[in-house]
């Protein structure tokens, strides 16, 4: 006897002729689909012999380093919305900033043969298990640092870091500390240069005492509220804050106010991100925006192209604009 | 030929005398285990006749209302560490506050055959379907209104809400809004029950004026930011502000803020949670802490009870204590 094989939902579509999204409704009794659609994708699936129960997957995996950070609940969100609209399901796995956990839930989503994977995380590991995976993976926002044959999209991470430093400069700033985190992810390598550059082109000298580099395992805002305080006390000259994402920058504007010096007054800050407490912190913060929603959308739409068969291309890399919205603190 | 049954997890815990963690961990190489531990657990599985990749399950389903509610996403982030630790992994998928997803990933958790499920949301379909599942299903902070036949796990919603009310009566408060959500979820029905009461026992008569209650679609902190601004405006006379979670509250304290009018000194709020915006806004919220890290662990524990066959108990309610944490806002 002959090992059963399964028909991908795939396989249906170009039967059929019906986009994976629509045989993905009807499967699953979704709605949102004609009768005679109906009738015809239940009819191919039981003239090829097989049960419905053999068709696989209209399972998305979605892999995030840590959920407690806003910024990737947000994403996570908005991309579940567009996949269950198209008639998939989103699966989360939270990898917790854990390189090891990376790649064993790469291997649960493999084993539960999802239709393809959503990666906001990107060790070099990740990136050959991508390559060689039997299903479509974009990797969001940080990726593996070789991503010459993969599906990458992110925000211009480069000019957000360029545009924020550079508006404290046009605000008045000569001595801006630059607020990061220590590990080379690709997303901060990105927006530190962008610090770098803009100093450069604005004739202003890299301060080595002033680049503060938040250690591996501190949480955002404590540790960078603990950071800027020790500097504050160290009395370094700063009046500017570029701080990588917006939980830091949160934790420099209350380290700053602890420490009586006033925002913007006498230091300027800008974040990265635009999450919800840039917007509902006072004062609120100056950010540089990153469009959750329509991240989601371009990554949703990235995949559906390759699992509906419009493309097979599995290098590209996409770079969605970035905006800076100005609040109180610059 | 017979189809072949597949042998669980469990099963091969009884046949050797672990645990099903243990289990878990050697199928899954993730250490933790002495060679005389993997050796027996291997021979199990090669003895049995079955290869590995017939082994079920050591998935844990997560279903969450709301991930961009810090709240939920915390618990999810303690969850998935303690039972990463005990050799499962963690699936979460998000309801986004939808009765009909709820059901819908509670069958793609069935399909994919996972050990155990943890729900943060509860309709009544989802208590029937847990009462009929084949594997341990565990309700936490929101579960259907009859659970007499299921395992639930909450915080102590309604002392909490009656400790909340109790300090700003202490405090002086005489009009105490309640600042709560339309939905009749359990959390919130206790919740409003304690106020009740508390205001019952000191004698003060329910003002139904006071009695906020944000629309089923609205987000928690504008929709609370947006009520009460209405409040104030309508002049209604408060003194006071219970909101039944943190994102209200805060809500609350930006709209009394920006009318001018001082918080504590002329109107006193309390959250409930203890999430981080709690914490981080100026000033402080005063707030019920309900505790992640435990509730997770009774969580897990409940589940690996099951799981590893120590009770077979498919009905407990456990109620963990909360407690007030005094801040700025009272």
């Amino acid at each position: 006897m002959k090992t059963k094989k399964s028909l991908s939902i795939k396989d249906i579509a170009a039967i059929t002729g019906y986009s994976t999204a629509t045989v993905s409704r009807v499967i699953n009794n979704r709605g949102g689909y004609s009768e005679a659609t109906k009738k015809a994708v239940t009819e191919t699936i039981q003239q090829s012999g097989y049960t419905t129960g053999a068709v696989s997957s209209n399972l998305v995996g979605i892999l995030v380093p840590d959920l407690s950070n806003e910024w990737f609940a947000q994403v996570c969100v908005a991309l579940e919305k567009l996949l269950f609209e198209y008639g998939y399901s989103a699966f989360i796995c939270n990898a917790n900033e854990d390189s090891r956990r990376e790649s064993f839930y790469f291997q649960e989503f493999v084993n539960c043969k999802v239709a393809a994977l959503i990666c906001f995380v990107g060790s070099k590991e990740l990136g050959d298990l991508a390559i060689h995976a039997s299903f479509p993976v974009v990797f969001i926002d940080r990726f593996p640092i070789d991503t010459e044959q993969l599906l990458c999209l992110e925000s211009d991470n480069y000019l957000g870091g360029y545009m924020a430093t550079e508006l404290l400069i046009r605000k008045g700033c000569k001595h801006i500390m630059l607020l990061d985190w220590e590990r080379p992810l690709s997303v901060n390598l990105a927006r530190q240069q962008g610090y770098f550059d803009a100093l450069k082109d604005h004739g202003i000298a890299v301060d080595k005492n002033l680049i503060a580099e938040l250690s591996d395992q501190s949480d955002h805002y404590e540790g960078a509220k603990n950071l800027v305080f020790y500097m504050i006390n160290k009395k370094l000259n700063f009046d500017g804050v570029f701080a990588t994402n917006d939980l830091r920058a949160y934790g420099a504007l209350q380290a700053l106010q602890q420490n009586g010096i006033k925002v913007p007054e006498q230091v300027k800050i800008i974040g990265f991100d635009d999450s919800s407490v840039s917007q509902r912190c006072y004062p609120a913060l100056t950010t540089v925006r990153q469009d959750c929603n329509y991240m989601a959308k371009k990554a949703v739409e990235v995949l559906l192209d390759r699992m509906d068969g419009r493309t097979t291309a599995t290098s590209e890399h996409i770079i969605l604009p970035v905006s800076i919205v100005e609040r109180g603190t610059t």
